[in-house]
């Protein structure tokens, strides 16, 4: 947890954004597996993280702008609590250590809110996402789920607020991203042709446990990097396969890594693997440097289009005039996601709040129509003090393939003839994460290995 | 996945215990972390898997038995999840490998059940414990969820059935039990001192999954044993604690195991650690022994602590008569908890469903007032099929001690002076898994090392 002013500073910069009202946030629960009490690892809503700070299941947090009250609503432990769970701070003691210095028990908020509605005052809440605080708000609001209005001051605010982020959370993100390059570095040294991929997956999970860590999304380690977000993982590895991990870190404080390597089973990479990973490389490297304050994601993502469209024009997969090719989206056929995210307390930073505020702006909204740019995420002028990856791919998809070529698209930039050569390649992604700073950007964590040469020469160690 | 008949005749046999009406059974979605598409692992409903077995996300089962028919609602893929989650088998494909033949989109479940409502037709469900559930009931039944109204036939049908464990269900238990026990050994050949309790989490969480297998709830691996449902893992072992380890795996189709295990992390347990080991484990083996149908578990849950108390006894900690004691409840200062409880697809099995209805009957209801068999999960009369666990303790909370003591509490039964001695004693439990059969029981997987003697000499292997 970060100090105490850490908090009171950041719900001030908040209040101080907005004109009145109440502000609501729901903090998450315990959420139940297959019955009320066995549940899943506790993870706090971020929002409350970042401006209540307490990773403590069901508790709501209060700001009352207009009478300047900020309350935390939850239970206290009772005695037989104590017999299943030990001895707990109390909430006011919590509480306490971010400020905030009235606490009271969910009936209060009810009462509390009740009194609001009947005041006809403004309540404010941000999107929920998950079903509990859809329940919640509608039983407080006294209105269906459905009818729920989330506030788009609140929204913004908060988004702007939580996408600079401060020199102490950028600290704290480090610390994710060096856990996770060791993550990466341990399935390079264990990876052997035989080994079930999810091997991989329990042993990252087991290293980032032994760090204070988690994970901070579900690992995805295939030999079939084609399939995005591929979640099976039963499949064996292979010499001749190529492995692609994207894996990161989350630190107990609930901030995220989120690196991709790809690297032969073999030691080294086949002609083909070499070639395409070189590609992918090359589109890393090129987008990379364009990372600084004022250049748009948007124009950063259709460089790195244009770099693999000139990597595949050179290995004879596409033809025509890189930049046209862009322009009609027949990169879309290689790399049909988008380049990358914010980073912070969310590995996809802030999605919950919505793209259109988090990554785009009111004169440049999002495409959600055409096949590409629709996923991608962040689109707007990058600023000093975002956090965000950068993660081209080429990914052969057979069935997009026979798709595009049935109805004959893409046709003046893609060679399909040539393309049936690798339609068994599989996918590559390449993955890092940086800071932008007022001069440009910083690469964050150590420099985790991406050359041929140096994914070679550490393979070759271990294989 | 059982065979394609299993899943046909255990829906034809709740048919013939229901008079008429329409079936729900809500499956699980895969539930948000921190944002939407950020997901926990899934797990799908028990009670879908018992009837329908698909462990896919976001389905809904319906039995409609007045019309005699069945239908599983959900998805198809689109060729934009292709990109994302490769090719999917189709839903129609999928239902029929538990042999319903309909499915249709959700779109057709609202407008079957606005149908229903308007002929005013019965529409029975479940207590729904995911909130997305009671959304989704909520919605349907156009109702709000605070006033849905489980079915009890529907409950008692459940219940009755799943109770009764096929053989195919008891070996798929005992696949569960077999990896437990070896889950148990891992840990008692890892644990040393300086470690810390999180590492053997890891380690048995790897340990499962590379065998196919999750945990089927959170494992309490702790030095401070006597906190029931410990979840803190960060403290270290030390020479002269015991760990105590209460994990189970689930394998794939779902089932689970549950096995406790307390050992010293020094080779040899010490004095009071023997003695008090001692009286738990005369515990498991006298209430083990009484397993057989038509014995009440709330009898052996008694035996089990009148086991306790004259072992406690002999130790000084308790006096009087130990019947007597038991009567008035003195135990439960140092047995708070249950004895056991159904095990099969959950670990608690059918908790969901409400434990008056599983664990008791209408004639002998469950005692929701009194200390101790509050926490009690099941009480009535064992029948042939039942699979349960039995896990006596001896658990020293310091403030419940206290808490008792000042109020006088137990005198007559607890010696007060005597049990300072053991004040930071910590806690034991020893957990077994068996099934009830015609003649008796028979404990289920391989026998767990679990005498003073083999632990001690298993440990002296590798401390």
């Amino acid at each position: 947890m970060f100090s105490t002013s850490t908090y009171k500073n950041r719900r001030q910069a908040l209040r101080q954004q907005l004109a009145g009202g109440i502000l609501l946030f729901p903090g998450n629960i315990e959420n139940p597996i297959n019955f009320e009490h066995n549940t899943y690892p506790f993870r706090q809503d971020s929002t409350f993280l970042y401006y209540f700070g307490l990773a403590v299941p069901s508790l709501v947090g209060l700001m009352d702008l207009d009478e300047n009250k900020e309350i935390i609503f939850g239970c206290e432990a009772t005695i037989d609590d104590l017999v299943w769970t030990g001895p707990q701070e109390s909430l006011s003691d919590r509480a306490a250590r971010v400020g905030v210095l009235e606490t009271a028990p969910f009936t209060s908020l009810v009462h509390y809110i009740e009194r609001a509605i009947a005041r006809n005052r403004p309540i404010h809440f941000l999107p929920p996402y998950q079903s509990v605080s859809k329940l919640l708000l509608s039983e407080l609001l006294q209105t269906t789920p459905s009818a729920l209005e989330p506030s788009v001051s609140f929204i913004r605010a908060v988004a702007q607020q939580r996408s600079i982020k401060e020199e102490q959370e950028v600290a704290e993100i480090e610390r994710a991203v060096s856990v996770s390059t060791e993550m990466h570095l341990l399935t390079m040294r264990l990876a052997k042709s035989g080994m079930k991929e999810s091997e991989l997956v329990h042993a990252i999970q087991a290293f980032a446990g032994n760090r204070d860590c988690s994970l901070a999304y579900p690992p995805i380690i295939t030999v079939h990097g084609q399939i995005l977000h591929n979640q099976v993982r039963s499949n064996p590895l292979k010499n001749g396969d190529m492995v692609l991990v994207d894996a990161g870190a989350e630190t107990a404080m609930g901030y995220a890594g989120d690196l991709t390597r790809t690297f032969p089973v073999a030691a080294t990479f086949d002609s083909q693997q070499r070639a395409m990973y070189q590609i992918v490389l090359d589109a890393i490297t090129g987008a990379s440097e364009m990372l600084r304050p004022g250049v748009s994601f948007k124009s950063i993502h259709l460089h790195a289009a244009k770099i693999l469209v000139e990597g595949l024009k050179g290995l004879g997969l596409m033809k025509g005039d890189p930049e046209e090719a862009v322009q009609s989206h027949a990169h879309t056929l290689f790399f049909q996601c988008g380049l990358g995210h914010l980073m912070g307390l969310d590995v996809h930073d802030m999605e919950d709040l919505g793209e259109q505020y988090v990554g785009y702006t009111t004169d440049d909204p999002k495409d959600t129509q055409t096949f590409g740019l629709k996923s991608l995420r962040l689109g707007k002028p990058l600023e000093a003090g975002f956090v965000l990856t950068v993660e081209p791919g080429i990914y052969i998809i057979q069935d997009l393939i026979d798709h595009c070529k049935a109805s004959n698209r893409h046709s003046d930039f893609v060679n399909y003839t040539e393309l049936e050569k690798f339609r068994n390649f599989g996918g590559i992604r390449l993955e890092d994460n940086f800071l932008i700073t007022p001069e440009g950007h910083q690469l964050l964590g150590p420099d985790l290995i991406k050359t041929i040469d140096d994914v070679e020469s550490y393979r070759s160690r271990y294989v």
